[in-house]
């Protein structure tokens, strides 16, 4: 199945710059691609990186520049066939999560992200468009019951959780084995007792 | 399987007191509770529900004034056989999400929740043991893997919703369908846009 990773090349995780500086976001938003880039592959399929520049990673990269929901409707109106979009901010995806989602038999499936996003989606649908701004799991839900086309949800920890904000990052500590979690720790975050339960805090 | 979902009928979610008075709270925390419990009988078995005090829902209750960490080992020290344990601040949970944990064939199966938390798990190790404070997905999954047993995490993201904090309420009132988010809905909480996406506004 077509796998298309969109990745915002130019200023990317603006939410964590009260614990990252610019060219450190820049790294981490990297590392946290290539772990999704390396998940979709390890679950079958070959990714392809939908960026608003040169991402310098190791995949086919196609640039477009517009923001993220007409770059990606683009690339739904161009293609015959199902087709799935996985977020690039998804470090703790696993194999076994996509899979349930490129596997899902309905028109179109959903994984909700944190907060009402739509972190990863699979559609069969060749009228389904993304409108990402702003609780955009439950627009995209009403738009496919308007459809009629069926609709199924992954229900997945791991790709819920895409890292946009500082406490996010405990998460990718504690969880993490890849690229976003190394990153992390050589740039000095380590768990620590904070309120909930664990937080990121940086040396 | 035996399922027992501890309850802290005294002081229940502190945590929501910025946005919720102390009966609310109460009030809130048993509308949860039975949410849960519905979830548990709707994946074929019966719960029995482990309190501090008298919890007034439709199960089997048993009182204990102990903390939550020596309640639930006392349970597990008397019990012979499989056992799990489901908070009751879980209301998103599904039978589905439910099943991969009762179904798992591991000797412990752990969910983890935002923040480092155990939500639920499944025990078929007698000597298992919990520790709630501070971080324990982590202890428990080192406890695991000291004792030799075999581990399985079960990514589930209903499952890893546990309703504490105030920001938690938007998930509810976005994807909930039950006695919690009936509740928040009739109290005045509403979704509208916040910074990452949606979040709760009461009128």
């Amino acid at each position: 199945m077509r796998v298309v990773v969109p990745f915002d090349a130019d200023d990317p995780k603006t939410r964590l710059a009260p614990v990252l500086g610019a060219g450190e976001r820049a790294a981490f938003a990297t590392a946290m691609l290539r772990d999704v880039l390396e998940t979709v592959r390890a679950a079958g399929h070959e990714p392809e990186v939908l960026s608003t520049a040169s991402a310098g990673v190791d995949a086919p990269v196609t640039v477009d520049e517009q923001p993220l929901s007409p770059a990606v409707n683009a690339v739904l109106a161009a293609h015959d066939g199902p087709i799935a979009v996985v977020m690039a901010d998804l470090p703790l995806g696993t194999p076994d999560a996509l899979a349930r989602l490129t596997e899902s038999d309905a028109d179109v499936a959903l994984v909700p992200g944190l907060g009402g996003g739509t972190n990863a989606f699979l559609t069969r649908d060749p009228t389904f468009r993304v409108d990402y701004h702003g609780g955009s799991y439950r627009k995209h839900r009403e738009q496919v019951a308007a459809s009629g086309a069926s609709l199924a949800t992954v229900d997945s920890f791991w790709l819920s959780l895409d890292v946009d904000e500082p406490g996010d990052l405990a998460e990718v500590l504690l969880h993490g084995d890849g690229h976003a979690e190394t990153w992390l720790r050589e740039a000095g975050f380590e768990l620590a007792a904070d309120g909930r339960g664990l937080a990121a805090h940086r040396n």
